[in-house]
């Protein structure tokens, strides 16, 4: 995950956060097509709206670790610039979080 | 999806529900991908997290589709049969309701 | 709770899920005052935050009182009658639970 | 709301984000105890449900003034202290975030 803005130069660096995003996000993927695979079988419907419910706290667990880098990276630096920069990046923060997390 | 519980025999069918919620999930698989990209681009985290938003969003009207074959076929059945079997298909959906859905 | 349609005629009934929401909210209620307290005596926010979040699970619980009741009544009755009452009684209960619950 | 943590000395003081914190509070009051009366009425229950999922829309929004003070203040000084500080700020931030809010 990049830290700086989309117009900052910065080169993306690989995260800790990042490693552990790209593994959970690869094992997301296999559960989708598990879910797939039960509606073609047939499966009772609660299990599988368990196992959608068992996805969505997975992603919550991705959109956790791509925050905690976000807050230790862009966040941080945003607060050290000051004045109008770190205004706008708590702006953007709030939205993030009382918009779409959940 | 199948509307018979576990130990039930009806074989499962092809609902019209079941057919959206394939198609919906094959979008949400490419957009699982799709975050992976972002993350190894260096894509800015809000983005990220925007897009995480996104797919839940996604999998919340899978599971609607999920809920509505459900709520036709199994807790119909349940609820014409009466008592034990509806007491604790209510049971169930409550749990579905409160517990697991999001 | 009632559990007749508003255009019903069936008088109200006190059911022990009513009793055991009644009494959560006149909790609520203290807990929300509780809230505007913290804020007057200028608590720390993270604290505050928590107090919410209190409140909002247990709000969820007074929910989950007021929909067993519907299911066991309302939408029981509905089932059983069958055809357009069943058919829009699901359709209000997917709202219910896709569009206000969390 | 106090921006200082539980230990601070710092004077709480009035932000205009505790001033519509807490007229939504009285607000939000009053609505727990409408819940009250629908159910004591007999409202219809999706009609009650509809208003307790009100009451949670409400809640959200003030929990939103709260962090937006958080952010501007609390929150922001600990970025400029840095270090361990803002180390654990962010950890408690983090928390916040995916543990209690919703």
């Amino acid at each position: 995950m990049s830290h700086a803005p989309p117009e900052g130069e910065a080169p993306p660096h690989e995260s800790p956060g990042s490693a552990r995003a790209q593994m959970r996000l690869r094992r997301i993927e296999g559960q989708v097509r598990g879910v797939q695979r039960m509606i073609e079988e047939g499966r009772y419907c609660p299990e599988i709206l368990i196992q959608i419910a068992s996805i969505q706290k997975a992603l919550h667990g991705v959109s956790r670790e791509v925050m905690r880098d976000h807050l230790a990276h862009c966040a941080a630096a945003a607060e050290r610039e000051g004045g109008q920069a770190a205004e706008s990046m708590r702006g953007e923060l709030l939205d993030l979080i009382y918009k779409y997390l959940r």
